[in-house]
């Protein structure tokens, strides 16, 4: 249930509209568009509440929304959510593009990297300190270090930084030092892990499972925005087909499929999306010209000798640069934006 | 087995290479490039003959292929394939749209409808005389008569005209009357009608199994090529995954991928690939930028009523003029151009 | 739209009744049942005419069917088809056992697998005379020549035969030739081959899509009935999943599914379903133990050294007849009788 | 790598060969078969190290094991696994059936539900006191107080329990109640999770993601051996595919395959793995064909008003009472055993 007010309804309305429906024991989720601000109702509704909140002063409609996430949906949000980090803006005109190795490695890596990303154009620092594996005895990550030499590198370059948070008692530890966490496939559905994101005070990037359906990625991303944290990206990585020539398949569609049922800014990860290096770039481009926020993508400056065994997807720096090259072209032509404090690009090319 | 020689070898010498080859009851396909000439051999290769080839005059290499597939391979084929029909190329530097209703319905229909494919920009009139039916109880198409129809429509405006066929007995008949043969998904291992067009002497768009991989499209492929008909595209249309929401999940990773491991053009197919009308602007434009040689998109005038109930799919004309206004922008950014003989769009639009 | 008719209706009335369907120009198709006798209309039902024959005499009630199929639902044939080809009973309480190698590779192979087929206890010998192949180049069958020699083993040996058949040109002769005609995989949506197959006058044995619904395989089975045979077995033989261990994921709730929605009879094929011969035997007995009418099993004498490549997923011939063994155990845990006319098993184990 | 020892070697050599393993900081897994002990070896072996061990008094065999699971291989403990809990031995001949309700609602269920499980011939009571739910505001079961309710139902009846495990700080609390952890099919890759419950002491039901190979379900239960903890069973409960007749596919391949992959025992989960009611018993007997070592099977006494919203998929009593009685006969013709101290069943399908 959503109580949309009418557009000129006072503050202290408002207030009084959230006193009568938490009387009833329910939560109210207050968002406040340009135009309007619409109230979330969590919990069951008896039909006389309804009535009533119908009735009250400022309330211009009462609406039930059987889709089984209401936050997350844009039937109560209908404007687009921009995320503002330490002023880069994820979700709005400006395209965003996080790059960097699959694992921290060491404080040269990354701070090499770190330079690498900011000279092409990139805004996020990627990088995992704790690394999900298939197996038990592959390499599991450096651990709380990685996150500090993350920081460090991100600090000195002037680049926000994304790492993935695996398991409930690591969020705190990720949250103190990364600006964006992020949950992985495998986690989309760790249900403990996504209430803890909740309550983490930093914005959480949630990558689709890799056999999710929409449905699921929207109410897993309800999870969070129930915990209290309005804060979430989405994320097509690819999902899991009959298809064995790509490690997975980028569904592409996701993209403005999710924009249409949610709010939320959706980033697509062509690296983990196609396990292959010469694929990166098209997809990239596709993804944009799809209608993507932003993309999340592997680069290294050794690939062949990744600790992670992931090089093969992971593009050199110079196609790296490259490639944001084209997407600055691509970007007015669907109605977006580039970073435009980069670095000159020829400075960065003629440098690698 | 591919033979490749060398850049000067004369027509003469070819065709001794040739002579030596079928005189061991093998096929020799000759392949002409820009730089050099390569002979495709189709059979089991003894190592007496192939050491006998790699000796002869103007010989340089002789290369074992261990695809299943070799006339399709980029390896026996290193330059792409351009099909020049009546002066419309695919495969080269232009985007080819080929657009129009799923069903011919009545002459009055598929006319109008042509007028609105031509003057948006459209090189292709696409229309279905006979229609694949799940169940035997559907409108099964208006046959013979609608192929005419559509061949009137075209001549009129000035379109090649594509079309479906089903059953090797109607080969004959569509090669007549359209440009160019589609293959539906559900035919693209009917290996009988596959053996028959490639003796049909039209070019063909092959469209991928609903479930098939990358490695058994190029093989439904080398079943045309093997038959003598060189003239093949290959057309992602959507694969079938668990993701309910879109009709079928559009592989867009299929475009490079099928254009790295083949010469042939490639097409994408956004109607059937999503379902979807609100998604076929979006995923067109990620076609292209992915690097996709054309598209096969469904327009009607009056889709809500249209005979298949495939309506939902369907862009209105105006939507259509306006994602090909979009893609002649997109072009030159991923290397390509655009159909400049198109009827001015202000026109066009001020019409609908 | 169905008619049932009270359980006393002679069959003159019964006359009465199609005459009027008839009239209306519909098709009308009746169907006997022990109590009572059903009348399916195929074509679109006016309200005048559903209300004419509500009111006729003999009719106890007039039933909506909003299945896509008709003649293949249960609700149209409540009761079990039972097909009896010459004696031999597929869908009733016999378990019916087809066995053969993939493809006839001579007139030696084919006579020795059928007498150990038959010394086994199985009731129909199976073999490829045409194979449809992903690649062009692969062996495609011995054609013609090898139904001559599977009619002549099944004759000798007492075996009914069953051949795939790939093209509509090829039912004719397949049909003089074998008792059972086989729709492969990759033809299940061929619907000129369906077509064909509704009026050649032989039982067909057909293989759901390897990417098919059940929906989508009850559809196919309808196109067959509706050309006016009644004869259709459905077979189980695996799905495409993302699991590439397996060569197919073999569905085996379509068993029980099946029969519910169907009356008709429903066979497992476990050899194609796994792609691996050590699971043969486990999923064999799995599909009686879950309902299945029969089983179509590979087996060879040289599995090997067997002309197609798919000898990795034939039994030898002592584990086929270890197997049957197995299965007349179980046949009566799950309310099902064997063969009780073959040949002592241990007469046949020792000569092997 | 393994060490491989002859079949008289004492204890004490046994002891010097970890011995010399673990000096060099590896960790040695042994395990004593009937016939010899096999010590498996974790962490990167050293040539030297590997010809050292080659050497050794005792020492039959060095292997190395390729597969990136070890101590889940049958490679490295060729003997089936029987994992004794209380008496009730899980992985031997006998049959091992789990029933009882998705989710714990009331002492007064749950205390009905084990009765009626117990008279049927069940060995262990299934229920969820926390549940994993898609979207936040679903029930999410009645927690701790569950966990109690279920034991005491558990010991009063005389069953084993067991329950889901959702997150790594309840895996203490759940092991102090219950005698068996299950992990959903969410959690099968929840890495963290997966570490702690090879500390926990208790037996663990692993089941199979819905979207995970039989590859990566085998390194899942090499988190959890490789923490210490032999005694893993698991749990095929149905995959994810394109057909969504069935809430899922069960692959009942997996039995077999994991069979000959690992020693450790694997159950069958008929009732998520259709989520059909009518689709339970015929499953469940294919699975006790294909060799399944046990059933999970959710049973209610009133499905139709379950908490969980899941008793579609749940048995009325009597059906599972009917089910096990079947299941008993079908035992012995796979060499196998059903649990002979049940009560008998005549009483009980007349109390119900």
């Amino acid at each position: 249930m959503i109580v949309i007010t009418s557009n000129v309804t006072p503050d202290e309305q408002i207030g009084e509209i959230v006193k009568v429906i938490e009387k009833e024991g329910l939560q109210a989720h207050v968002s406040k568009g340009a135009d309007r601000t619409v109230i979330g109702l969590i919990g069951s509704v008896s039909p006389k509440l309804s009535e009533h909140l119908r009735q009250m002063k400022g309330v211009e409609n009462v609406v039930k929304i059987s889709k089984s996430y209401k936050l997350a949906s844009r039937d109560f949000h209908p404007e687009d959510t921009i995320i503002d980090i330490k002023g880069v803006k994820i979700g709005g005109k400006e395209i965003v593009i996080m790059g960097g190795p699959c694992a921290v490695e060491s404080a040269e890596q990354i701070d090499e990297i770190a330079a690498l990303v900011k000279a092409a154009g990139g805004q996020v620092l990627r990088g995992g300190a704790f690394k999900p594996r298939t197996g038990p005895y592959s390499f599991q990550g450096v651990g709380v270090e990685g996150l500090i030499m993350m920081q460090e590198a991100g600090k000195k370059h002037g680049l926000l930084t994304i790492t993935e948070v695996m398991t409930p008692e690591y969020v705190d530890i990720c949250a103190e030092y990364a600006d964006i966490l992020q949950i992985g496939t495998r986690n989309m559905q760790n249900f403990d892990l996504l209430r803890k994101l909740g309550t983490c005070g930093k914005p959480v990037l949630l990558k689709r499972g890799f056999s999710a359906t929409y449905d699921e990625l929207l109410n897993a991303a309800e999870y969070i925005l129930a915990g209290g944290n309005p804060d979430v990206m989405l994320c097509e990585r690819g999902i899991r087909t009959f298809e064995s020539y790509t490690r997975n398949t980028l569904d592409l569609a996701a993209i403005p499929v999710l924009q249409q049922l949610s709010h939320l800014p959706v980033i697509s990860d062509p690296s983990h999306g196609t396990g292959r290096r010469e694929l990166v770039a098209p997809m990239s481009k596709a993804s944009i010209a799809a209608g993507a926020n932003g993309l999340i993508v592997e680069m290294h400056t050794d690939p062949d000798n990744s600790m992670t065994g992931d090089g093969v997807q992971s593009l050199f720096p110079d196609q790296f640069a490259e490639l944001l090259q084209d997407l600055e072209k691509l970007a007015p032509l669907v109605g977006r934006t580039f970073n435009t404090e980069k670095a000159p690009a020829e400075n960065f090319l003629s440098r690698v």
